[in-house]
């Protein structure tokens, strides 16, 4: 852990290739550091200009009079080297190399100069040929899109593309995002320093990995074993065609998918496959507490949602829970003749936050109730005030799904994932993650 | 068709139970019937108020000076028939009764009143127990959420909430609907009826039914024989509890899946099996001709997005494109060494809309090409001007995947949806809709 901090917890960095181009990575990676509010010290690096986006320039990194921890680089692939080169004399610590042009175009013989350079001076870096890094506990989101809600997922992604999407997907819906890294061609920083890093991390829970290559098949395998908290695996290569993509992408070898696999079974991470399942399985995981059990009781506004959602659980082999004979005798003379008293419970168009709250409640008494589903699909206001308040007072789980609600389940959607509870907008969706994650390893237990 | 244009065509409408309390329906549905836009005149039926939502208020509709054709009623069930009743008396030609409280919760009786009084005054009536419709030609929003963007996509749903949750992501899409119509009971318009007239309605393209129980099995397959527009279809129940649920919802019988599954793969109609599928099949189908074959080039900025794509067209029974030889060598001449010329064609991060545009317009030469998939997988502002242009000089159909571009993906893909061209926010998505809509009837030939 303690390696990888100088790059996490850099106290100060350096934008090398800094510009004031509004069409270039250098200004777009400075800019959003500087909007994400970055808690330590930033030096632009341009010897073509006395400012860049307000702050002074400094022709190269050794022309700054102070410390610098972190160098982030987007420069020409030729002058990398040199850089580096300055970057240990100075005493820099980590580096983000986003500048491409290395191994992944046949530059073999430059990447490997920029290798011994590092090692000759104990710099540990990300990339190159990489969109760089965002860690929200530090503000630093030196990569792109601008990304400062804190989270509890991380995301380690050999595609930049891939890592931005989830990163944006997770704040556009108010959960966040602990950390982004791209992983580029890895010559240095690789998946298994990431995965060790943040599964020691206190701010992160939950870990998304996009992989397109294992870079050491037996190092996986034991550093699988170890994990304390959950992965989810996006590893696309499953097809022949997909594959010799990969290959041709990362100009490396993907590797036997089935020992892959095998091995992700025996140590419980979790296998998806596409983007979508993806970052629900993350999103869920960098929430929940481990599932107690698969019984789930659906408590619906939607007698559509409710049908949809019994599909899913029985085609996800989970199951609906079995509410006692007595208590159905007792909520079916309490409440008006057109509601439906069992699973799904159907609170019909009559549905508002203290009937949601009455019924689950009086449900968390059974014995038989693992995870409880409330299903909202309607626009109706309040919801996530009832359901944080019923967390509180039971010991099941809940897992919302809301559609249907336009403007107020976007409202709704964005108070309950800010307090931690997660918020499916479909009841496959829903159910799909649970039941990809359950009995998995787990976060917050 | 002539029979329900009474509905949707109506040039008076009157909403009896018409409120100025906000937490109302009968405040929420005239409130976005106005703000809607309605072409036509409205008049607010409340005897206790003098002015609703600013309007002059109408003790009943004996009331009203002027014609009505259009009735939609949300009153308690009880005074459902009488309101009929004077409906009828005035000469009311449609009524859509959003009132609950009829077979749906065991008052049959109730619900068979008003359907005398239909039939008595040949009035055509949506529901009871319905979520109202919406017809954008019409700016008619007798229903919520308030959606005003027209579009090609007519939704007919038995599910308010299903229905709802469509249409809104249309409308967040910017590709807008034609029509939404909640079935609720059934008691008069079904699904048949509604399948025929958007089938010959010219703001219709394509039509999503989400459906749980067939009111007429023959009449179904007759309907499904005859119709020319593609039909995409959600009809849960797959399970036994989800058939149990369904219903216990409608309070009816959901009839043999096998067979209805039969009809479907017959007439070519499109079955989907969650929320997601749904829509992103009644989109695609809504803003594409035919797909002339199941041939995709990729031309990617993301190299994730590209193998993430790869293994999608091979699992969903798609085929990549091959370029011929000749062409392949004359492309590799002319661009960088770390662009991969071929399927997935990698543009790398130097992807910008003149490369996108002159490369797929090189390769638009090409025999074996059905469909273009640019795949974008990065902040490029831009690109929906190049696709719009490159459209409009070829014969093959170009479906968009852009993930990982942040707001600039927000606002291109609001420009392309606009403009028709279809954009999908994941490689897998993208495959799929084209993999399930191939070779179904298709809107625009």
């Amino acid at each position: 852990m303690s390696q990888l901090s100088c790059l996490f917890e850099a106290k100060s960095l350096a934008v090398v290739g800094a510009s004031n181009n509004p069409s270039k990575y250098g200004n777009i990676v400075l800019s959003n550091i500087l909007e994400g509010g970055y808690k330590g010290v930033v030096y632009p690096v341009n010897p073509k200009e006395a400012l860049v986006l307000g702050l002074k320039s400094y022709p190269s990194l050794s022309d700054i009079p102070d410390d610098v921890e972190l160098a982030v680089i987007i420069v020409k692939n030729h002058m990398v080297p040199d850089v580096m080169e300055e970057a240990g004399k100075k005493g820099v610590k980590s580096a983000i190399i986003i500048s491409g042009g290395f191994s992944e175009a046949g530059e073999k013989a430059l990447q490997e100069k920029v290798v011994e350079i590092i090692k000759k001076y104990k710099i540990r870096m990300v990339g190159p040929n990489c969109q760089g890094v965002n860690y929200t506990p530090n503000k630093m989101c030196a990569t792109w899109p601008l990304i400062k809600q804190e989270g509890k997922m991380a995301i380690i992604s050999q595609s930049g593309s891939v890592g931005a999407e989830l990163g944006k997907q997770a704040e556009n819906e108010g959960i966040g995002v602990s950390a982004i890294v791209s992983l580029g061609n890895k010559a240095d920083v690789n998946e298994l320093d990431l995965l060790e890093y943040f599964d020691q991390d206190k701010n992160t829970g939950a870990i998304a990995l996009y992989l397109e290559a294992v870079s050491n098949g037996k190092a996986f395998l034991n550093m699988a074993a170890r994990l304390k908290k959950p992965v989810v695996i996006l590893k696309p290569g499953k097809t022949e065609a997909g594959q010799k993509a990969a290959n041709t992408h990362t100009n490396s070898i993907t590797g036997k998918r089935e020992v892959f696999e095998g091995v992700c079974r025996q140590y419980g991470l979790i296998n998806t496959d596409n983007l979508g399942e993806f970052y629900d399985c993350a999103k869920l995981l960098s929430m929940t507490k481990k599932l107690r059990g698969k019984k789930i009781q659906l408590v619906s506004s939607s007698g559509g949602g409710a049908v949809l959602a019994c599909d899913a659980i029985v085609e996800e082999n989970m199951e609906l829970a079995m509410i006692s004979e007595d208590r159905c005798r007792k909520l079916k003379a309490k409440y008006p003749q057109h509601f439906t008293v069992g699973n799904p419970f159907d609170l019909t168009g009559d549905a508002n936050p203290a009937l949601y709250k009455e019924i689950m409640l009086e449900l968390s008494k059974e014995e038989g109730i693992d995870v409880f589903m409330p299903i909202v699909g309607d626009p109706i206001r309040g919801v996530a005030e009832a359901f944080l308040e019923v967390r509180e007072l039971i010991d099941q789980e809940i897992v919302v799904c809301f559609f249907g609600g336009a403007e107020v389940q976007v409202e709704e959607t964005m108070k309950m994932h800010k307090q931690g509870l997660p918020v499916f907008p479909s009841p496959y969706r829903a159910v799909k993650a649970i039941a990809q994650t359950f009995q998995k390893k787990s976060s917050i237990n």
